[in-house]
């Protein structure tokens, strides 16, 4: 190990997100990235497997948060009310983000590679959603389901916050679209 | 273009199939792929572009039959129940196909280039359906959100149709998932 790097992975994921801004994903080199946050190609890959994976450093602490945030929800809660506590507390972690969140969901728009590596994270979340609500007695396909609704919900409504004009807290976002989502679900017949 | 090959798309994708289960996706070459064919690499890449393409020949037809079943459904239908007449399409289309699905499906599950095709498959179909949904008038997020919930019940209709013990039709398995989806977004609060 070298020496120490202070904030060395938020560093090169803001180089990451300007130089794919400028140039797109296809044309930037991690040696450029390394170079853009003033630190080396080996640092970059001790922290980053690759290119793809540098926008992706917070994936496995929205989904901890996520799913400890459902697991802690009373046990009385209905599955997709502890669903919901999940989206609160994920939408905590955000605030005072959207400027940031705003750039990496354009470039990720733009770029097919990220896109996947999006999808690729929501699915994960989602299985790790139905994995948590049967540990607490939800049976399948019904953990299943809240946990897709859950992801579902997360994806609209981030879109919805991340969007140029909109102003609201990300929590009402999302709790907007969960019930939105309920209103859709009521629906017909 | 050579001779005409009867059936070559079909006769391909069983070949890959087979190859795949047999000695896993990382193993299997296209060369492969096209002898157990009896055909030629040409064919192949005159059909697919690679060989993750090679079990997704029909998302194509999937994702037109859905999206036309969703346009076509009674103007005063809601759009939970157009996406549900979608759904019924889809389920038609699968009838008698259960075996070959079955295996398609664990190939899938257990390779993680062809689950991120898969991911982008469904991530195609919940855009062309919201699309679908707000030329029929529906507004944002209540499109997107339609049309995710939609896809969260073909998927996890999916999965259980294509579980080995599973022998309900797949339309019931769909109709079935889709008010599991309702009860439980309907729960709590």
């Amino acid at each position: 190990m070298g020496r120490w790097e202070p904030n060395a992975r938020g560093r090169m994921a803001e180089a990451a997100l300007q130089l794919y801004s400028e140039h797109g994903y296809e044309q930037t080199t991690v040696a450029e990235i390394a170079r853009r946050a003033g630190l080396t190609e080996r640092t970059f890959f001790r922290h980053y497997a690759d290119k793809r994976e540098v926008l992706f450093a917070g994936s496995g602490e929205l989904e901890e948060l996520f799913v400890r945030a459902v697991a802690g929800a009373p046990e009385s809660a209905a599955p997709i009310d502890a669903v919901a506590a999940g989206l609160d507390a994920v939408a905590q972690m955000f605030a005072g983000r959207r400027e940031y969140a705003r750039r990496r969901h354009a470039v990720i728009t733009a770029t097919p590679e990220l896109k996947e590596r999006e999808l690729i994270k929501l699915a994960s979340m989602s299985a790790a959603l139905a994995g948590t609500l049967r540990r607490r007695g939800v049976a399948e396909p019904a953990a299943s389901l809240t946990a897709e609704a859950g992801i579902a919900v997360f994806k609209v409504g981030f879109e919805r916050w991340a969007a140029a004009a909109e102003e609201r807290e990300m929590s009402q976002v999302m709790r907007e679209a969960l019930d939105e989502l309920r209103a859709v679900t009521a629906g017909g017949r």
